[in-house]
């Protein structure tokens, strides 16, 4: 485990926030998510609403989505909204089994509009820029330490931080090796023990 | 207007009924869909379900979609069920706008899950070899008339019919040109006043 407070996490729901803020100032916001979604927009000074008109359109995991909501997203993205999503997950594992992941609502309102959503989460260059922009340092100076090529390691590489892959996780020494150059880790450490030691090379 | 009764219409809801219904006799369907969709099904003597397990699932236009249909469809197709679809419509016209199309819940099912359906309505091969099967004769005997070459005409050449295209509709005389060998229509006709000139040759 690593210590960290809540101000210390950065979930999909802050980056699209952080994003939107940016590109619509005090904008107004249509979401198909869950309760943090809105709070991380508020939080930035947009208006969540219900129905269009809106400047943004973002859909993340929401347990509560409905035909209604799919319409509302659709008719902002129609009228012209941005399109963003937090993640495109097929499936999320719960007890028991799977549940539909968020990318299934997003691919939903995708169909529909015939248009593709930003997606701002892992391994989306937003989700890379707004982690080092939160930093306040410039990228060479930031590392991204993770256990997946796919997503973290390939998110670093777009926001030109370094990268460091752990093997206690789904990748393994043998997929750096077939990795392309885009996806091949600056350092690859037994376990997340080892970041002190490499670190002070 | 072409004169028919209810019995005379073949809708993608009554193909899929009769796929199911050959493929898993007396069979138990889960359904995301209107009522039509359960007569069709419950007409064949199939069980409509709302909870796994299930032979098959068919995804048709429901305006009362939720997460918990989604989740129930997808933990049948995980489990092994057929995946069906009515149809793959982007979006729908009504007064006033549009609403999301059947396509858009066949694709949310379809994400989460990782798996294509078989479309049953047009220009899916099931649906011209059901309304071929209903006439009770040879293929060649038919001929499929419309006026879309990518949905009509289409369908009939899967199905081995003769096809007349009507430009009343979407289609033109200069698509025809354009088109592939296996979007051309036996015949192009300036509307269906001429079938029966057609017919009589």
């Amino acid at each position: 485990g690593v210590e960290a407070t809540a101000e210390e996490v950065l979930t999909s729901a802050v980056v699209a926030a952080a994003y939107v803020a940016r590109r619509f100032p005090r904008g107004r916001v249509l979401i198909v998510g869950a309760p943090p979604l809105r709070v991380a927009l508020e939080a930035r000074g947009l208006s969540v609403v219900d129905a269009p008109p809106a400047d943004a359109v973002v859909v993340g995991r929401d347990v509560d989505f409905t035909y209604a909501k799919l319409h509302a997203a659709c008719r902002a993205i129609w009228d012209g909204a941005a399109f963003l999503a937090t993640n495109l997950d097929r499936r999320m594992p719960v007890a028991g089994g799977f549940v539909p992941g968020t990318g299934s609502l997003v691919k939903a309102v995708a169909w529909a509009t015939a248009s593709r959503p930003l997606v701002m989460g892992k391994p989306s260059v937003w989700a890379g820029r707004a982690a080092v922009a939160s930093l306040g340092v410039p990228p060479r100076e930031v590392a991204v330490v993770g256990d997946q090529l796919l997503q973290d390691i390939r998110m670093g590489k777009l926001a030109g931080t370094s990268t460091v892959l752990v093997l206690t996780g789904s990748s393994t020494r043998e997929d750096v090796e077939r990795a392309p150059a885009r996806l091949r880790p600056d350092a690859v450490l037994a376990d997340v023990g080892h970041l002190t030691e490499w670190l002070a090379k």
